[in-house]
């Protein structure tokens, strides 16, 4: 997988880009500790996209790893898991946006956060801010607290060069980042790598 | 609050309704153990809905109560929790449905669920069933195993008489249902009661 050309999604950036089932998409972390945000909707009618609570229902586990389905608000499968270096991911949280960085970092000047830099990079495909949902977060660690549900948002378990794979189940518009909040990425900003292939 | 004439969700069904900004909400398990989905969405926007994404990433907890805002997809506040006298509600999982019956308990004539019924009532108010997302689901008990992230859906924490008491911070339409599985709700099916006060 790694020998094919990778494309590079800046820091604090994103991508939008079409699969075809069938295609495969890795998402490489090619300096450690980097989350990206993956959102994934049907191509042929786009008010189909992936449910974290259809998915977690379905899976009773709120980690997914290799062999788990990424279900839609309409119960279909749009993606699965078939590669993960990693195993831990998130898909409780939505992206981080500027109310975000208002709101649990009192930034003032707040960047506009993957919210924002998918909501710009889906545009194309008619896809509005309201319909961006929870993101599955990969490489994004997030553990939970069983006695009182705390969550905290703890270094990514991914090192240089880990990566996860997703096969495409039917036609997707997939949107991709390069998280832009310090805490998810243990306070630093990096490129995400990805490649399409099949 | 409960001198006051409430009205009655049968099981397995559900309502939709407006509230004032303002207006309190209470919602009662009058049997114990029985589970409300509830959905909140801006009244004269009905594009702007709850986020489990937003809330929990806000809260820093998967478990809300009093006090807790429940926020919407633009991080506006829709609604708080005053009154709480159960402590144990679920924001993960989307409402069940006819695929939840097929896919989890095997069901070949699956009744339609909480989200059949949600669709249904909130269709008058030109919400389309692609726009539900996760609901808060009132007295619902989703304990989750930190260490590997499985999820149980448990028997409710709520006796008969417990309620949890919502304040809306905006002109409000609500979906509210007696929910329709049965693991949810320990193995029957019961009404719910609601008042709207103030």
């Amino acid at each position: 997988m790694c020998s094919e050309p990778h494309r590079t999604i800046a820091p604090r950036s994103g991508a939008a880009f079409t699969l075809d089932r069938g295609q495969r998409l890795t998402v490489i972390d090619p300096m450690g500790e980097q989350v990206a945000d993956l959102l994934a909707f049907n191509r042929h009618d786009t008010a189909e996209v992936i449910s974290s609570g259809r998915t977690l229902d379905y899976a009773s586990r709120i980690y997914l790893t290799t062999g788990d389905p990424l279900y839609s608000n309409r119960s279909n499968v749009l993606l699965r898991i078939v590669e993960d270096t990693v195993g831990r991911h998130d898909f409780l949280l939505t992206p981080c946006s500027a109310e975000t960085f208002r709101i649990i970092y009192g930034d003032t000047d707040p960047h506009r956060g993957c919210f924002g830099n998918l909501a710009a990079a889906l545009a194309p495909y008619g896809i509005l801010p309201d319909a961006i949902p929870v993101a599955f977060n990969c490489f994004m660690n997030v553990p939970v607290d069983a006695a009182t549900g705390a969550l905290t948002v703890a270094a990514p378990l991914s090192r240089a060069g880990d990566h996860v794979t997703f096969e495409a189940a039917t036609d997707l518009v997939v949107g991709l980042t390069a998280c832009s909040a310090l805490q998810s990425n243990n306070g630093s900003f990096k490129p995400i790598h990805y490649v399409i292939s099949g």
